[in-house]
């Protein structure tokens, strides 16, 4: 049952023997709908914004058409009537992400997608990070009173971006965006925030408390968001400052919550966040492993888009490195999944050693070997460096290089990911190898080689056919609250099931964080299938 | 239980072990105690506005204070949390009249009167009465389409009516208007649609449907009322175009749907409402038998206000007409009242005669009676009148007079209100002398008196000790949904209760409408009380 629809009716017109008040009419006429629908115990009401519309709208269809009625979880709320039951009623769902933003447009009659598209966040002119947009949204004024100026900014940027957005798909679809009538949004719980503008203030300082997880169902009107003013605007609900609606949105899609066999979800994105779990019981926890991977750290990192390098093989036959990039365009940074090739690759060329760095010396093998180091390596005023990309290929002229700096995050994302991963396993007493599954998500999931991944002991090793990508789940999951009444009950259920895991304060993390700071770890015999190169001449450069 | 109520409440401090969002710690800690007030089973809601202002309010007063609800019949809104919890928490009741706006701002905690006040309703400048003002409400557009501009500029009139007597009534309870949280409305049927800018278009069309009887309730920011954004409004429901919120108001107040013994309800505003019934059934109908007592039709009528003539007799034995004024004043009119009072007078000095005409000749019979038809009668170029006050007692120096023509609108207005009585009655079998108790509401009922009115053959001979003033009753039933939850039931219910008669239709009234068009009755054997001066030569004048 969808979130928003359009209900066939047909009421008796009123006369001097029946002169039922218009609304009232209606909505008795609706009654025995509702009922068959199953329905019957909720409260109908029609807003007060509602009523001119509705009314003029029934007495124009000359009491029978389509009543358009948002399906809240205790409320049936009249919006609409219209007299062609056959034109979509659309709906838009938004995966609301800190620097991107990705939607699809519904049509909520059949199910179908009417447009899709994609757009940034325009709060990142206030910062790039989570951290930083809480920092802004959130200053001492000068009395030492909160000074919340800054929240209403990003909310409105924000808000202006989902128009944006809307106006766009509206427009592919050849429709208007006033013809969106509803909305649902998955997001961090920091991203929910500002766009609710309420204050994510301590979502950052201890003890680590949103101001709100399950944010109840409002309309657009309320938010500014320029569609259908009374379209209903259900927002993924987060379970904490750490683990948002975004990855609700992921054990939905996923459908982790209605498995019988344990398995796993991991989402990268700003932050990692892994759920374990099945029917009966999931667990999840979240850490910074991410801005390696995401592209906002490594100095040529980037996301996977035209150019981006998506995919790195060394060929240490003949030493020679291919590379593909995004859409195949001249090189022009370095992505995620190639980001994770690339130092596996150069982890099994041995160009760098076990810990992730380079070595004080390599001793080369042969003419070609030689050259290949000659070309490749270099060293700045501050570390050394590794060309991924010669300048002469790139799209601006620059080389796409690899620092000794950009290297050390990786190691600090994989062996954060890895310590998450075996911490949460841990807690449950659960086994990898008794995992049938785990989903990866994201751009991260779509594009990685979980190969390679294995190699820098950044996750379990596995057969890789445990490793299933689930793309965006979050938008995913948007969409199907949109659609599904039993999944939006599940996105509520999943909220009171999860066992969430601060990792903020484990010291049982902090220790195997320590552990995974090597390739592929401190205990080679967890990564029986990565080759180990480890012996004591094995000296770091710098 | 109050509309809006402030709860006391204590919710456990976050912790990194219990890092439950403020707000669903609010709504946990608000659970148990709603089960015990037994309003469990309603959905616990923070609009989306409320969010930033509950969940600050909710922090600063260190989780522990007065929640402040919107107590609506399925769902408990939270929209406010203070610290001190020893404020009163205000609201507004409020009778919404077509010329006159009446109310009082109550203290949820107490039920106590803050402050008491009335306004003028700024639409009189659009229209004094209701039709005029259904007519400016919605004219056709240059193109056959309905203009609402007119409705738009009613309904903002009305709300400034409404903002200027909340500023009111807050400035004299020391307080600010945010500082009202709800506001409930007794109106009739065409002032709601035009506060709540509905369409008030086919109340007064064949089959003379409202657009809506019972409004969902809102928020006044929905309104633009200027109170607390958040307060709940509350509105009377109504039963049809003609019998308003006001009238189920005067039904909740005078208990007539609780009462085992049949009783009748009569109030006399712009129409004649009446209800007859008891706790098993009610039955309703209204009608057009007003604005002769209501001070819009005579020429020299007027509001129950200073200086309007409420009391008037006349001394036969020396013939002397002796009046009272409202507060004493100058005589600037007549109200009501007073119109009924001078009518029966005149009636039994015989200075009319039966049909409410004035004879064609009257035979003195004293020196004192000479002088006093030489003073008081006169003749303009139309028709006969009658001087109530002579210029040199009056405000302005012209005299208050009464003419022929005040004198037919006011037998219309008796003999429609005596109709409609009868109509009533027989519907349902039920004799006059049944009734235990007539609650008369309104200024009418508080100033009139019954035994003049039954003179004129307006409400029926029975004891004077049957008739009962109760005031404003619109007013008083808006303060009851006020602080009540059975009272806002109750006006539901009635609502469903209520048989509604159709006078416009009926045949049965426009004869018994004919039959009343003397005085007291065609057949005075109804009333026996009143002396009967009836003869052949009893002609009329003009």
């Amino acid at each position: 049952m969808p979130l928003v629809q359009a209900i066939p009716l047909e009421a008796v017109p009123p006369s001097l023997q029946d002169n039922t008040a218009d609304i009232d009419r209606l909505k008795l006429a609706l009654l025995p709908v509702l009922r068959n629908m199953g329905v019957a115990g909720r409260e109908c009401v029609v807003p007060v914004q509602s009523l001119p519309r509705v009314a003029a709208g029934f007495r124009a269809a000359g009491f029978r058409g389509d009543v358009v009625v948002n399906m809240l979880p205790r409320r049936v709320e009249i919006v609409d009537f219209v007299r062609d039951g056959t034109r979509p009623i659309m709906a838009m769902a938004l995966d609301l992400g800190t620097t991107h933003l990705e939607a699809t447009l519904l049509d909520m009659r059949t199910g179908n997608s009417l447009a899709a598209g994609h757009g940034v966040n325009q709060q990142v002119r206030f910062g790039g990070d989570i951290l930083s947009r809480i920092h802004f949204a959130v200053r001492s004024g000068p009395g030492g009173e909160p000074d919340i100026s800054g929240l209403e900014k990003l909310q409105r940027e924000v808000v202006g971006s989902i128009n944006q957005l809307a106006d766009d798909l509206a427009g592919r679809a050849g429709a208007r965006p006033e013809d969106i009538r509803g909305l649902s949004v998955s997001g961090n719980t920091t991203m929910i925030h500002l766009f609710l503008g309420t204050s994510p203030y301590h979502i950052c300082r201890e003890p680590y408390i949103p101001l709100v997880n399950a944010p109840d169902p409002c309309h657009a009107v309320d938010l500014g968001v320029a569609i259908f003013p009374m379209a209903p605007v259900w927002i993924l609900p987060s379970i904490g400052s750490y683990f948002g609606g975004d990855l609700i949105s992921g054990i939905l899609a996923s459908g982790l919550d209605e498995s019988a066999a344990t398995r796993m979800l991991i989402d990268v994105g700003t932050n990692a966040e892994v759920v374990l779990g099945n029917r009966d019981w999931l667990i999840a926890c979240a850490g910074a492993a991410g801005p390696a991977l995401e592209g906002g750290v490594a100095r040529m990192g980037m996301r996977a888009t035209a150019g981006a390098v998506e995919h790195v093989r060394i060929d240490t036959a003949n030493w020679q490195l291919n590379y593909r990039t995004v859409e195949n365009a001249p090189a022009a940074g370095i992505c995620g999944s190639g980001l994770i090739d690339l130092v596996a690759e150069m982890y099994l060329a041995r160009i760098i050693n076990f810990r992730g760095k380079f070595p004080a010396a390599v001793e080369p093998c042969s003419e070609e070997h030689r050259a290949f180091l000659e070309e490749r390596l270099g060293r700045d005023d501050t570390a050394p460096f590794f060309v991924v990309v010669p300048g002469r290929e790139t799209a601006d002229g620059a080389p796409v290089i690899l620092s000794q700096l950009d290297l050390d995050a990786m190691m600090r994302s994989k062996a954060a990911m890895y310590a998450i991963l075996t911490t949460l396993v841990s807690q449950v007493g659960v086994d990898f190898h008794e995992l049938d599954r785990i989903y990866v998500a994201g751009a991260f999931g779509k594009h990685i080689d979980p190969g390679h991944a294995i190699t820098l002991g950044m996750i379990p090793d596995l057969p890789l056919s445990t490793y299933e990508s689930v793309g965006n789940s979050s938008l995913r999951g948007a969409e199907l609250v949109l659609l599904s009444e039993s999944c939006r009950h599940r996105s509520r259920d999943i909220r009171r099931k999860v066992t969430y895991l601060e990792l903020n304060v484990n010291q049982e993390f902090m220790i195997r964080f320590s552990g995974a700071r090597f390739i592929p770890h401190t205990d080679p015999e967890l990564f029986p299938s990565v080759p180990s190169f480890r012996n004591g001449s094995d000296e770091d450069s710098a």
